[in-house]
């Protein structure tokens, strides 16, 4: 598919270089390529077009097999043809590779194969789906901060109030979830109640999700009325008052998040960061649960809350899967793929970035080295982040060799030992760092994980493979390659580890 | 000299490619190349090099004549040279450059020239240096807004209340200005006296400068203490509703600002803000004078303000140039050189981004368009803007023949009239746009400047010569091309002007 953005400052859907000398001929791809949505029309806004008609030439000249949506093709090629602009065998050459397809596939004997109405009926929402769906949820799920908050006990006795927009809401589908059941989706509400049925249990909505009245793209209205959620909140403020726990469900909507959602301030809305203030100077024993597609800024969140959960947008069993894992019937198994920053001014935030001439301490007290002179060096939470309900210790990396040659492999050997008391998953993590080459190298690459499961009290070894071949890029001359010199391996709980061992790749 | 940065993933002082097939061979530089301070030592923090021997091989194999404050050189080169590792006649080649340089200078006849005490004597602080700086300071200040509240009246018998912490501070130098009589600088509390010695003024100063105790590159301490901060902004707060108008001059300090001095945080500091604030509460009269060296956030700063004045940082006669500016001896002349953004996310902000297939119409209501979901796709103030003391409106523009050939120009004319009460500047800008390309190009580029100064009432014709080779950008070839099509020219107050002209490139 050729995307809407450029490349060398030319639309994919133009870039005759792209798509025939490096994707056709140089790659040898001969399957069939399709504009994305609109974006061959989209080229006279680009003002690489003077009108659809020369979008149209442009990106058939490309080798644009089809077009999506829009109609330079249709409406624009006959003429092109007629004028000698284009060639008949442009256009049976992406007529050709269409039908090949097609032939391929299989549509000419069947041309609704997999689209069956029985077979809708009978996996749409079967209970095998269900479950893999709630297991995918809370194997995303990825608690970052846990202040002996979680897992909750279900035989307490204690009261739990569940405050906040995401408690009793349908909506946790995340973006590009087109026509669905919002309504089969289970509410956090709903999973409590099927999972912790004898928990003294109580629920308010305590905020708005937006501090605006908002028309969402799928034309849904969401009201805002600012004294209503000042009602709301003192509400949810009566009832943490008269509660042992307070999970605060909180998060940013589906639909400011994913495709055409770029946000420039990524706080959660301040109706949401009202409320937890409020409800933090009644209750000191708050969990967060936060529903969210990108990093949003949680330091303020983490300060107030005893335990923060990442919980993304979980899908139809969303409400089973949360109340699963706070109350301790499983644990939360993600871990972070991005960073989260302190403040908005940190990103592009990302870990694998380049060494720097001047290395940067992670304290405020330097002069002249990289990065901020207000911020410290560091991330609220680092790529790789994230924990269950046990804790885990690291002993030290061991080499099977120090020399590594190129085309071979080594193995690098680390224990892990259950240091709690609940069995659990760690995820560990290999970084590898090259300590010395022609071109400046990231700090470090994630280069393997293990995913491994330990009672109380046991260890494990866990070995990686290092292969020659994680440590090539691509040199000044573009030549994919490795080079000779000192590494380092580097295994641990996520992006911030630092011990390893060095060896000599030779 | 080369830099401290990578190009190409390389850094300019390893970087053979860069400055000997580009820069000595293709583009035939024969002068001196210097390393930039300590660039070749920290390639090996780069990792680039092993250590400080082979930084300093690579640097001499890249051309690299003189090497600044780091001793690869002085204690490796020997060595490398007995080794074999470089050749004599690498050393010699940078030698003879250097000697090469000297001669051309006279530094073998006078070692010493340009550098006498008595020189020193006769021209640092200087009248006319002074007067010089004074000037250089009001052509830079640039208002960015103004409900008449700027100039104050020299006569009006109006208290007026300066308060800030840099009503009072010589600190007025930006940074990279080294070992400087920061006591000869004047002060604005100085300015005010000798400009408009009649005026009933006030100073305070308000809050201090940082928000915890500070210890600067060059040592300075600042200290920060949050009660002694309430007291002075309570203090400020009786003056200020015991006063006709506020003059709050606030800022960064000069060293938050400039060579690593990168901020995550563009704010002012929470205490200058509180003092805003409160100062607001009790006053709306108020004129806000930002010391600054980047872009901040000036949404609410602007908001509680009736004027805002940023003057950068103006050096030795800031406190006499501010104060004829407040007082309208003279007018504010100084127009954005950057965007200013409302929110930090924003970030980088420029006004000449390319085309866009899907854009923004500047509101929030939109679904699918390039920007933010959360955020206007506009600036608080844009680059160009700014404005002095009258108020200037502009015709349409002409142009002398609407067909532009390669090598020719045409002239495009614009009457611009000055229909405020009191002569004064403008700055016309001409931006140019391409509207038909080979590749995506900028939504326009600023091609011309011209500072007029129009009695009240004047109308005068302000012609720019468009030229074809101010249309010529890099293809994707890489050559240095202008296309057929075609162009609009725009000429107005900054870079959103809208009204244009067009002509076909031909």
């Amino acid at each position: 598919m050729t995307s809407f953005n450029t490349l060398n400052r030319v639309p994919s859907s133009a870039n005759r270089w792209l798509m025939k000398d490096v994707l056709r001929d140089e790659m040898k791809f001969d399957g069939v390529l399709i504009s994305d949505y609109g974006a061959i029309k989209e080229m006279v806004n680009h003002n690489i077009a003077r009108d659809e008609k020369e979008a149209g030439r442009l990106s058939i000249r490309a080798g644009v097999d089809i077009e999506m949506m829009s109609l330079c093709y249709s409406r624009g090629l006959k003429e092109l043809l007629e004028e000698g602009a284009i060639s008949m065998d442009m256009i049976d050459t992406c007529a050709w590779r269409v039908l090949q397809l097609k032939n391929e596939l299989g549509l000419f004997e069947n041309p609704y194969k997999d689209a069956s109405a029985e077979d809708e009926q009978k996996y749409l929402l079967c209970e095998e789906h269900r479950a893999l769906a709630e297991e995918a949820a809370i194997e995303s799920f990825v608690l970052l901060k846990n202040d002996n908050a979680l897992p909750l006990d279900k035989k307490s006795g204690e009261k739990v109030a569940f405050i906040g927009p995401y408690v009793d809401t349908h909506e946790v589908f995340g973006s590009w979830s087109f026509p669905q059941k919002v309504e089969e989706c289970v509410t956090i509400r709903q999973g409590v109640a099927k999972v912790a049925p004898t928990v003294n249990a109580a629920f308010a909505e305590g905020s708005y999700l937006f501090d605006r009245a908002h028309k969402m793209k799928n034309g849904v209205f969401y009201d805002y009325d600012r004294e209503k959620e000042a009602l709301m909140i003192s509400e949810a403020v009566k009832l943490a008052t008269e509660s042992d726990k307070v999970v605060l469900c909180l998060g940013e909507h589906a639909q400011q998040t994913g495709e055409a959602a770029s946000r420039a301030n990524i706080e959660l809305s301040k109706g949401q960061m009202d409320l937890l203030r409020a409800v933090a100077k009644v209750n000191p024993n708050i969990v967060t649960v936060v529903f969210t597609g990108r990093p949003i800024l949680l330091e303020e969140v983490s300060r107030l809350s005893k335990a923060v959960l990442v919980t993304w947008f979980p899908g139809t069993e969303s409400g089973n899967a949360i109340a699963k894992v706070l109350f301790g019937d499983k644990e939360p198994q993600g871990r972070l793929p991005m960073s989260f920053p302190y403040v908005v001014g940190q990103e592009p935030a990302y870990y694998n970035r380049f060494y720097s001439g001047r290395p940067n301490n992670g304290t405020l007290d330097q002069s002249y080295v990289m990065g901020y002179i207000d911020q410290i060096d560091k991330m609220l939470y680092p790529f790789g982040g994230g924990m269950g309900y046990t804790a885990f210790s690291y002993g030290e990396v061991k080499l099977s060799d120090t020399k590594l040659p190129v085309n071979g492999a080594i193995t690098a050997t680390v224990s892990v030992t259950n240091t709690g008391t609940r069995e659990g998953f760690e995820i560990v993590q290999m970084y590898l760092a090259d300590l010395y080459g022609s071109v400046v190298r990231p700090v470090k690459s994630l280069r393997g994980i293990q995913k491994i499961m330990l009672a109380p009290g046991e260890t494990k070894d866990v070995t990686f493979e290092v292969k020659e071949e994680m440590l090539r890029f691509h040199n000044i001359d573009m030549e994919y390659v490795s080079e000779p010199g000192t590494c380092k391996v580097m295994i641990g709980h996520d992006s911030e580890v630092k011990d390893g061992a060095f060896f000599e790749l030779v």
